[in-house]
């Protein structure tokens, strides 16, 4: 976490997160509300790392929550969103890392291991540093049993989700709570294949850092990247945290950076939708100082239209403005002479093809767009 | 600013505007681009002030700027973008609020007055506290003309531009360079009106606090708010200040919470655009748990089609899930049953007209939006 003193002398913290903001929203301001509650969030947050990769002190996030149903439905909703939104900016080949948080936690529950210690091995876990874990694990005197079980759960090959689950049940089998946070997973994991075909995979060692979650987990990854787009998960006891009665949630969290960058590692060309995808360009030159003041209204015309627009004003000659636009790539050079305003008409001019044709200003931004 | 030590004893300020990291990216990394250079930014901003309305801590702002054109039209195209923006989300009855900070730097500076008393006295105007500045101006030594003429152009009533224009010029016409200014400004306005129908107000005892302006400056506001949506002007040397060459620039910044707040106030009704805007809502409701999945997969498709989509996820009978999404005013509902669904059927309800019709799957989205 990013904290400082401010000039006050208070203790402060720049917004980590927002999950815990909106718990703490909802046992507050929102006690009335009938559930479920659905909630959008979304803007700047910090940490205090060093920057990296896909890692920056600010970052953006973009997170929603679904608070107060306990059913499996609420995660899958919480799922297929995550994969509509990623879906609906382009992303391939994306999957789900999943697991049930409820597994790794009853084990270490019925061996006696208090929460707080639990905490420090999903901090581990989300690490991946399975080894010291179960040295941990050890330390806080856990059986043998118990450090079994982690560990073939740790070191569990991968294959589909249905073959996972009957693993996991497998292996966790003496541990009955596990056994019901396993049964659960796989009711959510049924729902979620009957509505999506992402690749769903369970990882029985996957943890996260935050301390709040309870239930499903799940990050979602894309093959170019090796961090996480986003994650999140079934938090059923942070709102009581807040001083709010038990309530059931869960949320996701995407990094808006991050997504950014595999958007561009898996489409180097995406530009955004609507007439910016189609390469066109707008520039509009005025052929003396008398008819910048039309220039700048047409160029007016053109963005209404969500046409990329720009207006000369360098000031240029006509020669020396078309051959700047040509070298940028602009796609279209509108000409404004005083002949032509006179009646009405610009001249139209096809960078590429180099055509160009008198056409009336009423008509111009069809005649631009017909360019497509 | 709000400023602090980090853990590491550095000092650092949360960033209290985009136009300075802005001028320092272009004297840095972008020092080989041709010119013009037109650039965007959008984030959260931070200020330390008591919050107030439309006046807090972290603020969202979209900022625009224009560098290396010293020409009007790049004046103008600012003024230009900034009404088209405020227009395109429906504002109404905005005005711009514009002086050039050339004239009243013009005449201090021709009397003696440094840059830097210049700037306490700018800071005051632009807290309206008119008679503390002329008390400072008097302090610097200036000349008791110089006073007068000030005090004139603090207390000019309003009248349409061309007429303030007039007075203005009358007003500091022993004053060279603030003549030069004056005339810059009249240049703007001509082309901007031509342009755009705005109503234009022209305040010569308004200044902006920033110390970095050269030219003209603006303010936009609405009649409902008495705090600016957003401002800008000319800064043709801060590029320097940060090493760069000397270059002409101008920009713009908006404010995002304070527009959203005008929104609000001209007009409470009003819904992003797109179907949002016609109030329709869908809940989907599976009868049984045997059918969640395909009510499930139902949401989704109907959120692809950017039709606002819930699924019931409480595990509520069918007449209590009804009875909920009438008083939260859901407008259709489609209830998933396990014998419609054998026949690839759902039912499509009017929850205002108490309408309902059996219909097929693959037609539900164009049904839906054939209820609008």
């Amino acid at each position: 976490m990013y904290v400082f003193e401010d000039l006050g002398g208070r203790k402060v913290a720049l917004r980590p997160e927002f999950t815990a903001s909106v718990a703490r929203l909802v046992t507050t301001k929102m006690t009335t509300y009938p559930k479920p509650i659905r909630l959008f969030s979304a803007g700047s947050l910090y940490r205090y790392d060093e920057p990296q990769f896909g890692r920056y002190r600010e970052f953006w996030q973009a997170n929603y929550e679904l608070i107060g149903s306990s059913r499996p439905e609420a995660d899958v909703e919480i799922l297929s969103i995550s994969s509509d939104i990623l879906k609906s900016v382009n992303l391939e080949k994306f999957y789900f890392k999943v697991n049930h948080i409820g597994v790794l936690r009853s084990i270490l529950s019925e061996e006696g291991i208090e929460e707080k210690e639990q905490n420090t091995v999903m901090q581990l876990l989300d690490k991946r540093m399975w080894e010291e874990a179960l040295r941990k694990v050890e330390e806080y005197g856990a059986s043998s049993r118990c450090t079994d079980t982690l560990r073939a759960l740790f070191k569990m090959e991968s294959a589909d989700w249905h073959t996972m689950i009957r693993r996991v049940k497998r292996c966790v089998k003496e541990y009955v709570e596990a056994l019901d946070a396993v049964e659960n997973l796989c009711e959510i994991l049924e729902l979620t294949a009957s509505n999506e075909t992402e690749h769903l995979v369970l990882d029985p060692g996957f943890a996260r850092g935050l301390e709040y979650y309870t239930g499903m987990i799940f990050e979602i990854y894309v093959p170019e990247m090796n961090v996480a787009l986003g994650g999140g998960g079934r938090y059923d006891k942070l709102l009581e945290l807040f001083g709010g009665e038990s309530t059931p949630a869960c949320g996701f969290a995407l990094g808006v950076d991050r997504t950014a960058l595999a958007i561009k590692m898996q489409h180097p060309e995406w530009r955004p939708p609507g007439l910016a995808e189609k390469n066109l360009s707008v520039l509009v030159i005025p052929v003396n100082d008398q008819v910048r003041g039309e220039a700048l209204r047409i160029s007016s015309l053109l963005r209404e239209e969500e046409i990329i627009t720009e207006v000369e004003v360098m000031g240029r000659s006509l020669s020396r403005a078309l051959s700047d636009a040509s070298r940028r790539g602009i796609s279209h050079v509108v000409i404004v002479g005083p002949k032509e305003l006179e009646n009405g008409l610009v001249v139209l001019r096809n960078m590429k093809s180099k055509d160009q044709k008198t056409v009336k200003i009423k008509d111009l931004v069809n005649e631009v767009k017909g360019e497509l």
